[in-house]
C-alpha cells in the first residue's frame, strides 16, 4: 500500500504541476529534492511570479524510520517504527480575484519491533479560499466534492464537508478560513471499509482536484482588479497566516518534529498585509464575503 | 501596589506616545478605549501611516475577576480571583533602516476566597529587531538595558539579557527575533527583595525605554533607502511574525484566554512578505545581520 499511494502521488504532482504551468502559460514549478536525517525526503516544487500564480507549492514527501519521541507526542502513540508519505499544496494566485487553494493527501502506517504494521490510516482534504464570494464557484467547489463522496458512500459529503468547516476554523476570530470543502483523517481499515476502498476513495478525491479548481482559475483569471482589491486580499491573507501558525495541526505538527522548514511554511503567502482593526464598509462585496466565513453554508 | 502601578503604566502610556507622536511629525495615536467581560479593560493606542512609524501600538490593560479556566491552565495555578495589568508596545517604523522595538511590563496578583493577595509578580522587558546591524546602536541600546539594571543588582543586566535572548529564539528557524535587551518574569517578593524594589526595578527599566530607544530613531529616520532593502524589512517582518504566533507566550495566552484579539494581534507588522528559501547573498549587509542573529552576542 505504501508504494502504491507513494506511487500515485508522485503521478499526481507531475499531472497537477503540469496543468498549473499550462494555466499560468509563464512561470514554472522549481524542483528541490530534500533528504531527511533518519530516512527518506521529499521532492519540493514551487512556483513563484507567475502570470496567474504569485506563489505556489505542491511538495511530496515519504518519511520513515524510528518514530522520533516529538512524533510520537504529537500522534499520541508509542515508540516503534513509522511510514508517511503525502503531497501537499497551497496555491496563492495573484489576482485577488481568483480564490487560494489548498489540498492534502496523506497515509501513515506504524509498525512494531517484528515490522508488522500495527496500524495505518489515510488523511486529507481539500479547501477553497476565496477573497470575493462567487456562489456559482462555490457551488461548482462543493458539487465536485459531494460527487466524488457519492460514488464512495452516501453519508461521506455531509461527514467531510462538516469536518472541513470544523477544521478551518480560525476559531481566535469567530470565523472560517475559507469556503471549505473536504477534511477528513485516521481513516482506518475496518470491517466495512477496508484499506483498498480507502485508497481507492483518497485516491479518487485527489484525482477531482483539478476539476474542482481549474474551472474556477480559467473564469477569473482575466477579470481585471484594483488596487483596494488587492489590499483587501492581502489583508486577508494576514488570516490564513493567522489560521496556518497558530491553528493548523500539520504545520505545527511539522514544526514540532523538526520537518523541513521551508516546505512547511512554503504555504504562507507572499504579500500580506495586517491593519489594525480593519473592517469593510457594510454592504460591499468584502463584508458579504465575511458574512458567510462566519456562518459556513451548505453549497450543494 | 496594583493601583501605584496601573498609575505608572497610565503615564507611561501618555509619555511613551507623545514622544513618539513628536518624533513622527505627522501622525496621532488614536485611542480605543474597551471594556472587558467579566471585569476591567483598556486603552489601545494605534499610529499608523505616519512618516517614521508605519504601524505601531502602545497598550495598558487592567483586568480582574474570577480566573478563568482557560487562564488558570496557561498559568498553571488553581482557581480564584485575580488582577493584571500592564503595558504593551510594538513599534513597526516604516524605514527598514529604523529598528522595530517591542516593550511590555506588567503586574499579577492572585487572590484566595477571602481575598487575601496569595501571589504577585512583575514581568516584563524590552527588546530591538533592526533589520540593518549597526553595532552602535547595538552597543547603545544595551548600554541603557545594562545601566538600568546595575543601579538595582550587579547579576540583573547578565541574566534577563540571557532570558531574552532565549526567549525571543525562533526555533523553528535556529535564529534569534533581533539583538535582544532584557526579559523577566516572575519576579516575586522574597526575604531579599519585597515587592518594593521590583515595583522599583520594573519601573525603572520602563522609565529608561525611551532613553533607549529614541536615539536610535533620530540617527536613522532620515536615512534613505531602496526597493529591495524595503523588500528585505518585509521578509525579516515574516520572521517576527512568526515568533508571535508560534512562539510567543503572550500572544497565545491571550488567544488562548479570550484577550482582545485587536489589541493581541496589533503586534503584527503592516506589509510583510514570505518568498520560498530566501537567503540573502554572501557577504551582504543583510547577511551579516542573520550571522548575528544566528549567534546572539554580548554588546557592552
Amino acid at each position: 500500500m505504501k508504494e502504491l499511494f507513494f506511487n500515485y502521488i508522485q503521478n499526481l504532482q507531475f499531472t497537477i504541476t503540469s496543468e498549473l504551468e499550462r494555466i499560468d502559460g509563464k512561470a514554472k514549478f522549481q524542483k528541490d529534492e530534500w533528504q531527511r536525517d533518519g530516512g527518506g525526503g521529499g521532492l519540493t516544487m514551487v512556483i513563484e511570479n507567475g502570470n496567474v500564480f504569485e506563489k505556489g507549492g505542491v511538495n511530496i514527501s515519504q518519511v520513515y524510520g524510528d518514530l522520533p519521541e516529538s512524533m510520537q507526542k504529537a500522534l499520541n502513540v508509542s515508540a516503534g517504527k513509522f511510514f508517511a508519505c503525502g503531497l501537499s499544496m497551497v496555491i496563492h494566485p495573484k489576482s485577488p480575484k481568483v480564490p487560494t487553494t489548498h489540498a492534502n493527501w496523506r497515509y501513515f502506517e506504524m509498525y512494531d519491533e517484528a515490522g508488522n504494521i500495527v496500524d495505518q490510516w489515510f488523511g486529507g482534504g481539500q479547501d477553497l479560499t476565496p477573497y470575493y464570494l462567487d456562489e456559482e464557484d462555490a457551488v461548482h467547489w462543493h458539487s465536485v466534492c459531494k460527487r466524488v463522496c457519492d460514488e464512495h458512500h452516501p453519508e461521506f459529503y455531509t461527514k467531510y464537508k462538516e469536518e472541513c468547516d470544523a477544521y478551518f476554523w480560525n476559531s481566535h476570530r469567530e470565523e472560517a478560513r475559507g469556503l471549505g470543502g473536504l477534511f477528513f483523517d485516521y481513516l482506518k481499515p475496518t470491517d466495512e471499509f477496508d484499506v483498498n476502498f480507502w485508497y481507492d476513495f483518497v485516491t479518487a478525491v485527489g484525482g477531482s482536484f483539478l476539476e474542482a479548481y481549474l474551472p474556477i482559475v480559467e473564469k477569473h483569471k482575466h477579470e481585471t482588479y484594483t488596487d483596494a482589491e488587492r489590499q483587501w486580499q492581502e489583508i486577508r491573507r494576514g488570516r490564513y497566516v493567522e489560521f496556518n501558525l497558530i491553528h493548523d495541526r500539520g504545520t505545527l505538527f511539522g514544526l514540532k518534529t523538526n520537518g523541513r522548514i521551508e516546505s512547511i511554511l512554503m504555504s504562507l503567502p507572499p504579500h500580506v498585509q495586517w491593519h489594525y482593526d480593519y473592517k469593510p464598509q457594510a454592504g460591499s462585496e468584502e463584508e458579504k464575503l465575511l458574512r458567510v466565513l462566519e456562518n459556513p453554508k451548505d453549497w450543494v
